[in-house]
């Protein structure tokens, strides 16, 4: 394992948790059979399965396991999830500025033009304008929304109860891309959303696994791919047993965590200082943020340069998205906020994770304070 | 590990070979950055993902790396290819009525009405119809063909290098789905299909990992997945790099083993006792076969009855592909070849590994004598 000490890009991608490798070890040796088959070996691999289901179930406070559908990531799930909601004649999709690319490249992929409404967020705070969803959803033509449960960039919470509650009042089925909450924040009352998409290994539960979680009614002819009946026909191919085992692990273990206001103690140590010594400006700082996430904009020079600086001094941060990052493409979260095209190189966003100390975070804020005082 | 000496399902799922599991606790441990990162870490991560890509080429004897595109398995994979295809003008997808599920099932989801041509198999052999196949090429009216490389039920081999030649004689794309075939039968020639795909579980590469190959041109706008620009945007999401450097690794191992006519030996000695004792009938018999793969029909009794027994005992059999076993779904493939309804019921399929021995397949042959003795 490399050095955590210096890691901050927990929201592009996590190390496995040792538990999470260990389950991953013993059921790739002793579950390796495919549960789907008939024989003694096969229908134990099929008991863990189940059991896996119920045990995530019960984690996100869902009755019905069968809610759950375990995909290769989040990425699989949210495809699927908005090309179901393309198919729906009811009226448009409504999805929020700030979603991840996986979401807002499906709406341009799967939905028709003008079959689709934009919900903007404050520039300020980075927070979903619940005002215009409501308005949205009282003009009754919309078919679906989703509305992200905290932004990967910046780490802003989204009001995503209350999402679901008016989305309840007016029947309009609810997705929450909730990969970058699950692991970090509570999971009570995600239950309550209808639609909900999560991803491994952004909580230490390993990479090409991840599950969406659909209603128990309504979500007839969902399928994130076809062919076996794996899944009960939602998600056909073989089912990735010591992954999903590992997965689910590694989620009991984060979701014991406390994740009070201590937990940013470290986090805000490092915004105070860098603010103060090298005037830089967070973004959202207005807003309730995951704990572990700061979106700053730097105050001269491009982000890459300030990056490799970084980088050379063992600190691994990024310019954006991982999904973005290095592409030069502006980030749509960025735009939603209101920064121009000369501030969107500036930005640098630290992630830190579950074992990032308070001293971690004082070493980036001081090797920030360097590489300032070198460009 | 449960003892591999009683286990005739490989042609359902393989244990991960010993090598590839090493392979991905190294890369699990040491490799866990997001390739798309920008660090030195994340940077070495993505030299290890641009080797595999190097490497797998190479095995599929292919100059240009950029065709391989890794993805979840091949179900993904198939499910993306067809509903490429699907969106052609220029005519009717041609696929053969032996196909996977996953292939059946895309076609049924993506083609319209009318677009879509099966070709036959010859009931006896089980081996496609290539006259069925060249008339449909000759009429001009076909976008594109999809024959995989091995069937997975019977083990029958396909004609995909003649049906390749023929596709790219009159110019129309060829996709070969090898899940069955990559890692039990020599690679050499694979690359001259426009499009392949194979899956890691099935050559001990590991669960919820594949890969397909696409045409160098030609296969513009495809995508697996859509959002962030992983694979040059072929297919979105985090790599899992762990699991695609093990799936390459245990194809290295495999594809370098002998596949000569010897290791059919045992299971060719297991056909002509149960054939002699038993009365059993060899389902594709005359036509060439994978090595491994036996498809019976049994004299007598449901499959089901024969399955339990042999469980019982110790032995891992299937009745038919792990995809529709236990669903009661009569299967496409035995339908093709001819087999009335009470026959599709009594079908069983043994398929052995890479270390099973003719001492192993003398075993399972005495294990259905003593089970035909009691039923």
């Amino acid at each position: 394992m490399s050095d955590l000490s210096k890691y901050f890009d927990y929201n592009a991608t996590t190390p496995m948790s040792a538990t999470a490798r260990e389950i991953w070890n013993e059921a790739s040796e002793q579950l390796w059979h495919n549960p789907s088959s008939l024989y003694r070996e096969a229908g134990y691999a099929k008991q863990r399965l189940d059991d896996a289901r119920e045990d995530l179930a019960d984690l996100l406070g869902v009755d019905a396991p069968e809610r759950v559908v375990f995909t290769s990531g989040a990425t699989e799930a949210n495809n699927a999830i908005v090309r179901y909601f393309s198919r729906s004649k009811r009226g448009k999709l409504a999805f929020s500025a700030i979603e991840h690319p996986c979401v807002e490249a499906s709406v341009s992929e799967f939905c028709e033009t003008g079959g689709t409404f934009e919900i903007p967020v404050d520039p300020g705070s980075g927070v979903v304008d619940l005002d215009a969803l409501e308005s949205g959803l009282r003009s009754g033509g919309l078919s679906a929304v989703s509305i992200m449960a905290a932004n990967n960039e910046t780490g802003v919470l989204q009001p995503w109860r209350e999402v679901a509650a008016l989305c309840r009042e007016q029947e309009i089925p609810f997705h929450s891309d909730a990969a970058q909450w699950i692991g970090k924040m509570p999971l009570e009352g995600l239950g309550e959303c209808d639609w909900i998409t999560g991803s491994g290994h952004k909580f230490g539960g390993g990479k090409g696994v991840g599950f969406l979680m659909m209603p128990e009614e309504g979500g007839e002819d969902f399928h994130a791919a076809v062919g076996g009946p794996q899944e009960e026909g939602r998600r056909a191919g073989t089912e990735n047993l010591p992954a999903i085992l590992a997965m689910v692990g590694a989620l009991e273990e984060m979701s014991g965590l406390d994740f009070g206001k201590e937990r940013a103690e470290g986090r805000d140590r490092f915004e105070a200082r860098v603010k103060e010594e090298l005037g830089i400006q967070i973004i959202g700082e207005s807003a309730p943020r995951l704990w572990n996430t700061s979106m700053i904009l730097l105050p001269r020079e491009k982000n890459l340069k300030w990056l490799t600086r970084l980088s050379g001094l063992g600190f691994a941060v990024s310019t954006g998205s991982a999904c973005s990052a290095g592409k030069g493409n502006p980030s749509r979260v960025m735009a939603a906020m209101g920064l121009d095209f000369d501030e969107m190189g500036r930005v640098l966003r630290l992630s830190g994770g579950w074992e990032s100390t308070p001293e971690n975070w004082d070493a980036l804020a001081g090797a920030l304070v360097s590489v300032g005082a070198e460009l």
